[in-house]
């Protein structure tokens, strides 16, 4: 895989961010680069993405248009991105003009589920059993081998539930498979947690890291409702949470963030389900409750800047707003200690994240 | 003077926040406009002014410019500022065509130091003691009537101690009125404070107002170097410096934030010293230790919506970073609970406002 450049070019304030990806997380990384001085250059899809409301500049271009990314990236001292189902072909070729952050190397094993699941056991961290099935054959065997119950998702581009399909009995296996697409897809075994947390932890271009509390979070039909920073669990398993995520950053050599979404089982084991490397819902709580915010972590590895300061000012809750949730926002406003964002998509659709609400509390 | 229009409307999230003015304060208004899922509109001088930089939505032209002015107030639902030095007659031609938060009233006084000090005090609010003067003659008239030590200000458009000259003899008169330039000027004692405070007062179109806690400023040069969250300052000294702020927010009908300079007297009198109808530098420290700061409840106020909770989970200390106190950052952006802000300037010169950083610290 691709090594990234050499990490010593640092952006100075009044340098030029670029950012890929036009979302919430690209509005958001884009004002935290603001709020240290640079100006941010946006890579995405359309003029009123919320990530391209808030840039000093917008490049309305597909991630295959290697012309619109090579002047973008001229236009950039250092770039990152929101999201990593972005053709590693569009990120090495920034990578040869300007530092990249995260580099290629990062999203490789987080674009397919079955590498990222074979990289993080290699580092020597448990996951759910788990089986690559390529056909329906294989995922009936997969069936019989894993358990009673399994969870089938495709290899590539799911997200908050897309492309993931519950097995419990034999003879659902073809409808799954249909289901599916009939694409390469990942088998694994339905954990019987008692919490899902996750930890994201920043490492800048000097290698050293600073890593968020570990926290719960709650999922309503596949997409993350609720999370509670701190996360309700034991002081050795949440250290040993926040190990396994600074293990895979370094593992992966990354320069920028890494969220790792865990499960906790019954007997205090941690299996790790996901990893993102970028910007992650579940760390939304830490715009509000924490001196340095997940995204001006990113911004500051990505400059070649030291990280900052990630503890915590105030314990927190996070609250997404999905779809039509959005429309209770003038009763939400002026709730005690509860900080409002809204990401200005302009159309409410369901299961679309609209926006969310931090409540903070006094640290328990 | 005229009064606001009716306070009847509401914008909803997705609509546009129009921003009179570019610089710092303009930044962090669109930053917070943003962060509510509002499109922002700036008019202002230059397109790489700090506030361009982030907005939706940019128009350069002069407040002089009435077609400009037109245009950019059909683009916005409700439109407020960064500054109280705007020519009133652009403020009531936006106010004609949209909600205009806040309103000219606000501004027209604190435009004008004999007018401002003339409303404090009808307000039944102390000042220092002071005196118009438009003449040489006058001058020397109000420091043989003021007292030993006097500071002498032009009426209009001065900041950071600009347009300021401090007169402690009687032979320095005609030097002190050649160096204000010869137009229409305040006399005022010098007050022998012991401690320099703001408060800040946002007041919702309901009329509803949420209050800061006072804080103590420290001025080098003129210009505020230092701000303590809260103010080391008796408790019943506190609880009136509120009542000050809030009355005179209610006196001015302002629908937006009153930002109110006080001397605190040994003997614990309060004197107001200037205000201004906008955000305020002494209120930065809100971004980074409160749930909604003094830039969101200006955006709050002027959509219409209820203001938010302005309790703070930290005490705080905010340092500017004034011309060459900027390159500096490499060393401020590590330290422990260390907030940092640039303001995305591209020229450094002495004595201007670069960015600030605030310190947080458990409540004491």
């Amino acid at each position: 895989m691709n090594r990234p450049p050499p990490h010593a070019s640092t952006v100075a304030p009044g340098g030029t961010i670029g950012i890929l990806g036009g979302g919430q997380l690209g509005r958001m990384i884009a004002i935290a680069a603001t709020q240290l001085g640079f100006r941010t250059h946006v890579f995405c899809h359309a003029v009123d993405d919320p990530a391209a409301q808030v840039a000093a500049a917008v490049t309305i271009a597909g991630f295959d248009d290697t012309a619109a990314l090579n002047k973008f990236a001229q236009d950039c001292d250092a770039v990152t991105l929101e999201f990593e189902n972005i053709p590693i072909r569009a990120i090495d070729q920034i990578a040869s003009v300007k530092p990249m952050r995260p580099s290629s190397r990062a999203l490789e094993v987080a674009q397919d589920r079955v590498t990222e699941k074979e990289f993080v056991t290699q580092a020597g961290i448990q996951t759910a059993a788990y089986q690559p099935v390529d056909n329906a054959a294989e995922l009936e065997a997969a069936f019989r081998d894993l358990g009673e119950r399994i969870v089938v998702k495709t290899r590539r581009l799911g997200y908050d539930g897309k492309g993931q399909v519950w097995i419990t009995h034999a003879d659902e296996v073809a409808d799954a498979w249909a289901a599916l697409g009939g694409v390469p897809s990942i088998a694994e075994v339905a954990v019987n947690f008692t919490t899902e947390i996750s930890v994201i932890s920043a490492r800048g271009a000097d290698g050293v890291m600073a890593t968020y509390v570990p926290v719960e979070n709650r999922h309503v039909n596949g997409i993350l409702d609720r999370t509670f920073a701190p996360a309700p669990i034991q002081r050795q398993v949440a250290d040993r949470a926040v190990a396994i995520a600074e293990t895979l950053a370094v593992e992966l050599d990354i320069v920028g963030l890494l969220a790792v979404e865990m499960f906790v089982t019954g007997d205090n084991r941690l299996l790790v389900n996901e990893i993102a490397p970028r910007p992650h819902n579940s760390g939304h709580w830490t715009i509000d409750a924490c001196a340095v915010d997940q995204f001006e972590q990113l911004v500051r590895a990505a400059a070649g800047w030291p990280l900052g300061d990630p503890s915590r000012h105030s314990d927190a809750e996070m609250h997404n707003l999905i779809g039509a949730d959005v429309e209770r926002w003038a009763d939400l406003v002026s709730e005690p200690r509860a900080c409002l964002h809204l990401y200005g998509k302009k159309e409410i659709r369901a299961g679309r994240k609209m926006g969310h609400v931090t409540y903070l509390a006094d640290i328990a």
